[in-house]
């Protein structure tokens, strides 16, 4: 049986797991105040071309959300979202739960559009009574989005240039981060320089857990006692450091994604080839197919993967997702059955 | 000049300010324990027709909407409402300040379809990700709508219906109930038999302020301390005892607003008669239309009223809205400049 | 019978329902801007001696303290308070409902030391942990206190100091700053000049309802939505402007406060003339004994007041409370049963 | 150099890391839907002799305590800890963060004595202005307490009577779980069978990483999405499965705790055979020591450890921790240098 369900279903990469076996017996401080979190955040601040950012680390990708959003907004301030990003669906109201509001936008494909961000920014201060609604405070965009599709560099930029000629934060969630910078010409420094905080997610993308938050200097004052209070501060957080350290020493973060992309991309032709249409054209590891149910069927016995929505009477949209774990031979069984 | 802005410009009915005068020096005990509370909550109780009932008084509506709110949603749960209630437009985020969530629903000139209701809760559960997600736990529905429409009986009775097959509770905003009543073949006892808990506005339909809300008994466990957590508990409670007990003396209350539809309803004729169509065809005392911009600019040489959304090139959105404070000589003043 | 329970069992002073009367059936724009709330406003502004400062009115004084307490912290920050303070007994735990911790210090007759604050901040930062613990932001005192004690002239100099070599706001509640006033030789002016933001008491010092936040310009920042997220802001704005408008005429505030400080002296001459000792001497309006029970049964037949503790078996501690609603006569029957 | 700053400075027990490292390419669903929490749970129950328990498994103690306590609490109710106890220290302000007053009661080296609780609900009832206060809910105990100390089973069996007798939740915090059973003669059985939660902490007692909160059937209704919306959900929760798998079988967990409180005697001893006395008489795996400064900067030249509070002119407090990790001859080099 193979594995498509999603991208965190198997532990870490090799280099990563050995380096915690490794460190298993060592004797550090706590709360990432050890060296390996020291060193593994000077390999993200060069990676990221920018030694003046802070760096933080914390386990999972909820929490991460929620203390960020949290952290940056004012009482009176949401946070802008496409409709479908995952803080608005899949964190069961983790951000409501810290008092703010999701204030939704559109979504094209995941995806939020520049213009309506604008719209949304100008209209709500046009209104008269806009001191009774919830001031737009933040944007939260999705890198690759839920539905596995990238924003280009120029959208990048045009969302920068709103956000910040309307003084608004640019937050950019990066839990398949890896995924999206494999299959996309935008690099992690330009990321670094466009937003104002992002996260380069660690759970998906090779490590056992962990996300690592990266922020203009200063944004996230009083950053640690906000991380513990929501829970989100591991006690042994050299364990985040240990890894972080691995997937940024020679490359392994980005060759480990970028063999997900180039399966991901012999899947989506084997099917395309077989004249299946996919109903979202993604360039990233999450890949979307209307089937036949009868097709469905088959690939079953040989395959897990999810429905994307409910089966249908005749065909069912269903999503295949690759990881840094899905092997060479993995493609072969899925498309073998096909 | 005369005055339609909105329904809360003016004090109090005489005699709700002659009931405050007179009694304004007795000392009474505070925080709603005293007899004017409890003669004003049987007096309610009586025109609801259910001696079981359980009524409380707060001061505004927001307070009211978020209080109640957060005292029925467990912590997992959401709060169903059309995407133009005003819980989910104009509290600045009273609700998500609590920690729930809106869920949105389409709205159909203010209101929710029942069909919407009992598919998204469908849905909901159907969902395999559906523990991830904001479990609807409320239905918020506003009477009349913050469009002046209403609910029909059967709406209503379908609404209660499939919020009670379905676990979830019924809160209908009555901020303007009184005016509803008055435009609708519904009753007090009819609404207090179908939903949950409601309040009866008084702040926009007589009283100088107050909102008494109406639960079935039980429902609103330990809500003493929750209107005082949340900051709506009066110290001067009999201030609000006193005011609908002179309410709901002599169908005060009903006449009152019943005088605001009757002026409402001889306002639209007369737009109607001069060629002019309302864009939403509102039974209650607000009141919507297209008017060339001309129009408008002679208007507001006599009367003041709100744009409903930008003035455009040629003809803008207007609102009038009337009360128990609007005279008939007003209407005469407006349909005169018309 | 007469009634010494507490200062809000009355509505309103003559002048002020006079106003309210006066100006019931004028139509004024909502939520404060009408003129009546900018007249008030100038005239606390003036009264206080500082044209630059910021002025909100809100209905009561929880609400009051969540929302400027809510505004003024940060997420990792809490408010110092004495362990007696209303804030940490009295509100339903409505500073926790907003996430913030009341941080309490030692209760020195309802007053908390200078020393203990200082060395609070020092400690603080001293320890190494401090991160995981909650951050002074704020210092909360009432003024007067809960005991009816007052803060004297140096003692609010010292407090304003430390704070602001800290970076700590000084709140003062004022919910009975008349009485503290009339009572002592520190100005409003002096008081504004002190702290960071107060508020002056209209519950219970002469109006029907309200509470006047004054604030440094620019500290409450966003202040009308935090108001309206609150529950705290009132439709009929006006109706806190008329009242401030009238008790800040000719000095209503201060002669009516004054006048509850005289019949409170008068009432502590005579029952310290009969040979019973306060257990706090209060200079204020609340005057608190230990009387034998067989005094207290007495004085039952004639007054009202509250049990300040339990009932003892012999004696037991009674609080008397005067307000600018009490009479002289009131006070020639209390002291005439005794 | 030997460490005895705390109980989470190294990985995990080698059987734990061995069992990550076994399972590491395994691809499992995700959030604790697999096979290795299913079983793992069950061991839990096993050792808890009561099948009908319902178990959780999240990542940290800070994020355990708030989602249980948040979970349990009404939104009108408090819990009751020692003025010592985590929650009320050391979390950052996560439990009010969620809306919920921690109501503290005085600690007797890291107790709350059944006395004082009992007189607290008492109290508490008895005040007439109990709905103005926040109610008791729950009481959180730690065991051991944060200074090491354990209630008898007597003190647990009264504590638990008090709190069901008054309908009060009765929540333990087992961070350090497992050093507490080994230095006592309560079960694990017992201690399930008098509280209505608690967790069997992992993170300080040989996990990478867990704690396995245990409760009563049914209490922690709709659990999985508040451990969602606190960000305390793990992606892949099978680690901790894996992790619990581990340290419930062949008694892995109870031996590791049990060679800590061996050594941590073994290094009592040797302190008090030098003559020195320890402060707070602590019967597990935290030792606490008045030691000469001289003494200390000895020690420190071999070993680290935490200062408990400033240092002393002379002398100072000081604290050393063992830890399943801790070996026979780390005592020895502290011991020696002694």
């Amino acid at each position: 049986m193979v594995h498509f369900d999603t991208d965190y279903m198997a532990g870490a990469l090799p280099e990563v797991i050995e380096a915690l076996v490794k460190t298993n017996l060592e004797m550090t401080p706590g709360y990432g105040s050890d060296e390996y979190c020291a060193k593994a955040k000077d390999l993200i601040r060069n990676a990221c071309g920018d030694p003046s950012l802070d760096v933080w680390f914390l386990v999972g990708g909820t929490q991460t959300n929620s203390t960020i959003i949290d952290a940056v907004l004012g009482h009176h301030e949401g946070v802008l979202s496409a409709e479908t990003g995952h803080i608005n669906v899949h964190e069961s109201g983790a951000i409501e739960a810290t008092g703010h509001k999701v204030l939704t936008l559109p979504s094209y494909q995941g995806k939020v559009s520049p213009k309506d961000v604008e719209d949304f920014i100008k209209n709500f201060y046009a209104d008269d009574t806009y001191e009774h609604m919830v001031a737009p405070g933040m944007l939260y965009i999705s890198f690759p989005s839920e539905y596995g599709t990238l924003y280009s560099k120029d959208e990048l930029k045009e969302l920068s240039r709103i956000c910040h000629e309307n003084g608004i934060k640019l937050f950019l969630d990066g839990a398949r981060l890896g995924y999206g910078l494999a299959a996309s010409d935008i690099t992690l420094a330009e990321i670094a320089q466009l937003v104002d905080v992002f996260y380069i997610g660690g759970t998906k993308c090779g490590a056992m857990f962990g996300e690592a938050v990266v922020a203009k200097s200063g944004l996230l004052n009083h950053f640690l006692p906000l991380i513990k209070q929501h829970g989100a501060l591991l006690a042994k957080g050299r364990l985040l450091g240990v890894q972080y350290q691995a997937l940024f020493t020679d490359d392994l973060y980005f060759k480990a994604t970028a063999s997900a992309i180039t399966l991901a991309m012999r899947l989506k032709e084997g099917f395309v080839k077989m004249g299946y249409k996919p109903f979202i054209d993604s360039p990233t590891n999450q890949q979307f197919f209307d089937l036949p149910n009868i097709v469905i069927d088959k690939l079953q016995s040989v395959a897990t993967f999810e429905f994307w929505g409910p089966r249908g009477a005749e065909s069912s949209r269903v999503r295949f997702v690759t990881s840094w774990a899905t092997k060479s031979e993995d493609i072969d069984v899925l498309l073998g059955a096909l």
